[in-house]
């Protein structure tokens, strides 16, 4: 039996053979430190630290890629910007399809002083635009959203947001995790402050990197959380107050930022519209080949029902029968890899109703192909007609 | 020209073959997430995530394996513990030979408020112990120290501090970053709180990768600065607070723990003591090489003046050449890689009287060999005599 690998959501699985080639060519051939070392091999290196920096400024549309920081991860990247940038007094709006990477910091800074209000959004996760104005307060310093739940695959209206921001003059922070690599974004255009990306899910890079781009006149209003060695202004215990040093300290995740490098030159050879026009149109035949089985009763499709408005990610309830059970099944008897539970995202899970048995997820890549979701289907609908 | 590493203070390499090996396989034939996926293969990534905090308890000696915690570098572990543990009008002893790693944080805090002091060293930046009782003030929280100098190679006496911590109720911090998988560390025997280490150096895994060990009582104390979804008690927006679930948020970086995994198993095969051997007979050999240059006063041999109370590192400076130029001859020419400069450390080489020039360092490592010893004696013989 053959896995079949559908928990692109939590990380993209496989990643384009290039990435591993790389890092293993990296870790044998060369492994040095960067701003570390006076020899020939650790300038190679900067140089590509430094392409892979300006390909994700180019992605992403940012005005200077000094200002692409790179951390171990997009929930390291939310606590620096966030706990770095929001003070005691301030208030914040954010989605009700929220993930823990910005709830828990967010609860946590409430602690401390921090005011935070959740944007309603219908039973779908759509988002009622309408109703942000009027929860702008004179304090209110920043919204911080996710580009699209990592649950249901609901997009948030970044573009009006960022239009809202702008004309208010409050802060608009995105966590891209769930559409980086997929979708457009485009900070000038949308007017984000600060996008925080992961490297391993849509950008097809290894777990173990992430990072934050940041506006320039964002780069002084942002404390570091993290300070310490960074191969520059040695003479000094100070902090650089220059990019990306000012945010970067320690070694970096070397391997990783190449196999990153790999994963986006890929994406960029691919073309985002490709990358996306197959990610859909897997997501259109798998709700549609479960939508019989929604019909009988006996599974619920939670969110939104076409792919308007959605990434390749759908959750799915089955009625007869515990979730943990059917996606043990899945895995056990077809190979098929999915994730369960409450995907670290407990109020999605209560704007959607699924709170707190929570779902089966769903979440195709760029590897997945139609005869993986026909199989899934198949799959599905044997299951969850099991009545055992 | 074959290249000949001499840096592994920065990084080590080459690592054993194991390590890359480890990482391609898994990248290529797994890949998935630990605690946020229903699959098999999941499961048994887990194991592996669990053994390397094992083999870690075990090296250092360390309580319980759920209080090892990973992090991106050892920065990222000290910002977090003495950020989240150290209180406006708390106040801490440290070296006079500290990384940035230290210093920095600890100059960030005590612009809020945090007081500390250095320990007094003599020129070769060994410490005087006699002087550290007399510094301890009712306010003292904890001492901070490196287990050894990255410039220089002097070796911090620990378990005498981890002593007078015990004797004066203080926590003990210990940054392991030079000596972890070269010299015993022992927790529980030098009286240490926390350790923090760095996969990258001694413990010969990919950077990218290293944690912080805490005794149980210390879990509580420490205020995480990073929160965010751990795969565990999904349902809720407040930060896990049992172990390791309270400081590790975001996805880990996996392929860097499975590099780690075998980096520790090669050690546990090879032994702390061989490998301890081999560095300090290079070393020696080393210093024995190019003593009588600093007869000649063409270099001064910067810190102690044989392998007693140092670990595989040597400063030296060229008198009659800029360090700078003299480094970038060594690579040129020679195909020897050092570092030059102030290595983060700008106040370990005030403590030795390097400051500003810096210093060449040289640092061997497990895979070097006599040969790669006496090319560097001749290359340094040839380049510090050429005075043009």
């Amino acid at each position: 039996m053959n896995n079949i690998y559908l928990d692109n959501g939590a990380t993209s699985f496989p990643k384009p053979k290039e990435v591993a080639d790389a890092v293993y060519e990296y870790m044998t051939n060369c492994g040095c430190n960067i701003n570390r070392g006076g020899y020939q091999s650790a300038y190679d290196v900067e140089g590509i630290v430094f392409e892979t920096r300006d390909m994700l400024r180019e992605m992403f549309k940012a005005e200077d890629c000094k200002n692409v920081v790179f951390t171990k991860n997009i929930t390291e990247s939310l606590n620096i910007v966030l706990k770095g940038f929001l003070q005691r007094g301030d208030h914040v709006l954010t989605s009700s399809i929220e993930h823990n990477a910005v709830m828990r910091p967010l609860v946590q800074l409430q602690k401390k002083g921090l005011e935070f209000d959740r944007i309603p959004a219908d039973e779908n996760g759509v988002m009622q635009l309408d109703a942000v104005e009027g929860m702008i307060k004179p304090n209110t310093k920043a919204i911080v959203v996710a580009s699209a739940s990592n649950v249901f695959g609901t997009i948030n209206p970044i573009a009006e947001l960022g239009r809202i921001c702008n004309a208010h003059g409050i802060r608009f922070i995105v966590d891209s995790a769930q559409t980086a690599g997929a979708l457009p974004i485009d900070m000038e255009a949308m007017n984000i402050d600060v996008l925080c990306f992961t490297g391993h899910k849509g950008l097809l890079g290894p777990q173990g990197i992430g990072g934050f781009i940041l506006k320039e006149d964002m780069i002084s209003l942002i404390d570091p959380i993290i300070s310490g060695g960074t191969g520059s202004i040695s003479h000094s215990e100070e902090i650089p107050d220059f990019m990306p040093d000012r945010f970067e300290a320690g070694t970096m995740n070397i391997p990783g930022i190449i196999g990153l490098h790999e994963g986006l030159l890929w994406i960029k050879n691919k073309g985002l519209d490709n990358i996306y026009e197959h990610e859909m149109s897997l997501t259109k035949r798998f709700l549609e080949g479960i939508y019989p089985l929604a019909e009988e009763g006996l599974i619920r499709i939670v969110g939104l029902p076409g792919i308007e408005g959605r990434t390749g990610v759908v959750s799915v309830q089955t009625l007869k029968k515990d979730c943990a059970t059917a996606a043990f099944e899945l895995d056990c008897e077809y190979g098929i890899q999915t994730r369960v539970g409450l995907h670290c995202a407990p109020h999605a899970h209560m704007t959607f109703g699924t709170y707190p048995t929570g779902t089966i997820r769903f979440s195709f890549g760029n590897f997945n192909s139609e005869e993986d979701v026909d199989t899934a289907i198949e799959a599905l609908s044997k299951i969850s007609a099991d009545y055992k």
